[in-house]
């Protein structure tokens, strides 16, 4: 058997996400059965942690393994990319591993980025692929609740309800906040997220960046540790999985 | 009569082009209409320039004249928008302006964006967004091709042969080539281009980029002023108006 790791990048419009789900079409079965046919044996795709509905991946890493050798990655790919774009998916690179690789538990750490277009008018390029917030953000506040959000802690309030992680103590690495124009990208480095924890901090710092929360308030429902006091989470659209580092 | 501003939005894909013509759409015929509609009179909207078929803008800008006096600009606009967004228009922004403001005769800079992703696999994100270009791209070369660019010349090897301009001579006062992964951006600023200049111009520093040409040769090219010569301009999908300078 041969281990491949894969990078690939999609736009989560019109999936219900990353893992195979029976209410409709995921990343993974479209891999799954596309990299079947071309080896013509069953493959079992594994990602580096799932994507909700509407995320989308700069580029989302996983592995397979499979009988066969595959000598020219290139074209390999060339052709897979060939039915799989027109399903926005794109495997941007395909490597062979050592046997023992593993997407999920060998990664080091994870970036995602958050994309905020922040204007009164409809969002035309960026459709789909942004969050629209018409009431003007003050980024220096959002800058000061990302600072809190720094080392290590327990994300209970920024973690869904249905997250199936053993704990909810993190280390969240890095957190920039950068704004060009009308375009706010927010960076999020860690080893590893709780589910919708991005959606969620993102959501309440964009409520400390509206005024609606002064950073005392953030602070408070930080560290109370409870779910429901928790802002509404940002929507999927401006979420991308960037890079997953081994 | 009232004169207006408007900072203009759009996705070039659907549409003609910019100017109003019998084969198609085009997003001044859009504008007209929608903006005749909400003010009740016959709408001519002038615009800075024109943009091809497949040409995105960022701030596109134009003027036009009404009777009505708009008093609450962002309902206004929100409005319009309401309508526009649907065909990949969005009004950015509406200013009244003096009766003499012209968007044509007094626009002092134009700024245009070019994408190009330099990889293999195919394009997901930035699809009909880029020019998508698989040989690997030398930005050193292209960097040197760009040195001799700027300033005052005879652009004749770089302009449509439909041109329409009295003159060749421009002055280009900008360009940038910046590469970011496999993104990689060309910024170009003057005061005014010829047709097709831009991407006639992306398609030559791409030839250098792939070692098709030397430097000696794009500036043998560039200096003949034989349009003959010319590398095929580069696909207008990866082409923006980003901003026009008063």
């Amino acid at each position: 058997m041969f281990t491949y790791q894969i990078g690939v990048e999609y736009l989560g419009s019109n999936f219900v996400g990353w893992q195979i789900q029976k209410n409709g079409l995921s990343i993974q079965e479209v891999l799954e059965k596309t990299l079947g046919k071309f080896l013509k044996e069953k493959i079992r795709i594994v990602g580096s942690g799932r994507t909700d509905a509407g995320v989308h991946a700069i580029e989302q890493s996983a592995h397979f393994k499979s009988k066969k050798k595959i000598s020219d990655e290139i074209s390999f790919v060339n052709s897979l990319n060939f039915f799989l774009s027109k399903k926005s998916i794109s495997i941007i690179f395909l490597k062979k591993r050592k046997s023992n690789f593993h997407a999920r538990f060998c990664a080091k750490e994870r970036t995602y980025r958050y994309l905020i277009i922040n204007r009164n008018s409809s969002l035309i390029i960026e459709k789909d692929k942004a969050w629209h917030v018409k009431k003007k953000l003050n980024i220096e506040n959002m800058k000061k609740g990302a600072k809190v959000l720094i080392g290590t802690h327990n994300f209970t309030t920024f973690r869904a309800s249905t997250c199936q992680a053993k704990s909810p103590i993190k280390t969240l690495k890095k957190i920039s906040i950068k704004k060009n124009k009308d375009k706010i990208v927010l960076i999020f480095k860690s080893k590893s997220f709780l589910q919708q924890q991005v959606r969620s901090m993102v959501g309440s710092l964009k409520y400390l960046g509206e005024g609606k929360w002064q950073i005392s308030d953030f602070k408070k429902i930080f560290f109370s540790k409870k779910r429901s006091l928790c802002a509404p989470p940002a929507p999927s659209c401006g979420l991308y999985l960037e890079k997953v580092s081994y």
